[in-house]
């Protein structure tokens, strides 16, 4: 064991061979998953989905901040080294609180995203699309602001993303997401963007028709940041830092916990994941 | 106090001028609400909207049962006479469940719109709109087919209407509730339908852009069931039957319940109800 912390009276203990806890509401994690699993393919991860509660987006932040907490206490029943919160969401109401609350090390959906986006921006011109909840948490454009305050933040509630991607609507010439995706970039029409953050755990599914909507209605190409695949990143770099890279080889395996049937959970993460679901076990909480 | 049953160990009292408790899973049932105020303006109402844990459509089964349960004891706590399910995903999973179980007269969704579409359809082909749990149980088919075993039922799962209704898409020529409702009627194509029933408290407020979707693509005009309407119909007769409705005038009043924040209540509210909402207070349930 190479860590004993006691914070907040929580006892924490993990070695490098300790596994990786992951949540999200519900499924949107999975597209983290994905990207954790190609990034450190070695690593033992247990997943939380809060399929029973979720979503989590359109809730108000005294609750995502309840269901955050009690999503954390039930990672903590398994040795975990670190913790990445794979849902803007629960990043963007609840990361400081779970920071002061928790001692382990943990990632959230926000910080590595603007990073990205910073350093990719060529204007300074950002836009951020996300659930309501994130963006009238106005996380990302103060996060952006942080890093350099001369970033220019559009940011756009997208309320329609999450309903349909779990309804299948995600073919890149779907005709109603397409609708729906260039209703919510014409919102950018005047902000002159060259970079885009995808800010919730769902919208990677739709990343190449956002794109394409983008390069159609703007008529040229937009970087599109993916949060997963940075916040996967930076969780690597951050045990990298710490030391706590597993050393075996051969060992990554994924145990999946959700709060509601697992049946539903198989049958769409798929989706998510590019592959079916394997040990899905479910779960009460709260 | 007119009646005093034990039932299940639940002790139950009322009389005329008790309240009558409504709940849904969030705020489609304001639209049941919007009815009854009309059909039945001196009584007293109950609302409990479960905005904390909403939706449960895309529940199982067993937390929609359990969620049912928590909220009929929420209503039992207050002076009530009869109790309304203004919930189809409530209706089809768990009413058998809460009449077993509690004493009072409790009244769903769905029979009442059945008996309705069986007594107005003309060839009796009837279609079915509503959550994909709701058709996961089969129960507005079921009942239909009770009511008459010539009836010739289809059943088409709407995931996508609710997000549509809550997010605002409800204008009778709004394009994307346009493509997913002939999306969702061309199941129909060959069914020959002459009555359709709308079997979610939401979907009443797209009424208009069903019929006239309808009207496009079959050509004739249909019959639209308002599960919610014929539900504020039935309590009325069963009220009526039991000698149970108020004799006080003017007396009618509503008081709102959610557990989730009153703010995101009070704001959709109007959309459902037609009016603002007062008497919002937030409540912790399950």
């Amino acid at each position: 064991m190479k860590d004993f912390v006691r914070k907040s009276g929580i006892r924490y203990m993990s070695d490098k061979q300790s596994a990786i806890g992951v949540f999200d509401s519900g499924l949107g994690g999975l597209t983290a998953v994905k990207q954790l699993k190609k990034i450190l393919p070695d690593e033992k991860f247990i997943y939380f989905g809060d399929t029973g509660r979720v979503p989590y987006g359109t809730r108000s932040f005294e609750t995502v901040n309840q269901y955050a907490d009690d999503d954390m206490r039930f990672l903590l029943g398994f040795d975990i080294k670190a913790a990445i919160i794979a849902c803007g969401t629960v990043s963007a109401v609840a990361l400081d609180n779970l920071q002061k609350k928790f001692p382990l090390p943990i990632v959230g959906a926000i910080e590595p995203a603007c990073i990205a986006a910073a350093q990719r921006t060529k204007n300074g011109n950002i836009a951020v699309f996300a659930t309501p909840a994130t963006i009238g948490k106005n996380s990302f454009a103060t996060t952006l602001c942080g890093i350099n305050p001369d970033l220019s933040v559009s940011s756009v509630a997208c309320p329609m993303f999450v309903p349909l991607i779990e309804a299948g609507y995600i073919d890149v010439d779907c005709p109603v997401t397409r609708l729906i995706a260039r209703e919510y970039l014409e919102k950018l029409q005047n902000a002159d963007i060259d970079t885009l953050i995808l800010g919730c755990t769902h919208y990677p599914i739709i990343k190449d028709l956002v794109a394409s909507c983008a390069k159609e209605l703007f008529g040229r190409d937009i970087e599109i940041i993916d949060s997963g695949y940075e916040s996967a990143l930076a969780a690597k770099k951050m045990l990298l830092q710490k030391d706590l890279l597993t050393d075996l080889d051969g060992q990554g395996s994924v145990q999946y916990f959700v709060s509601d049937e697992t049946q539903n959970f198989s049958a769409v993460a798929s989706i998510f994941l590019g592959e079916a679901a394997q040990n899905v076990t479910k779960v009460t909480i709260g």
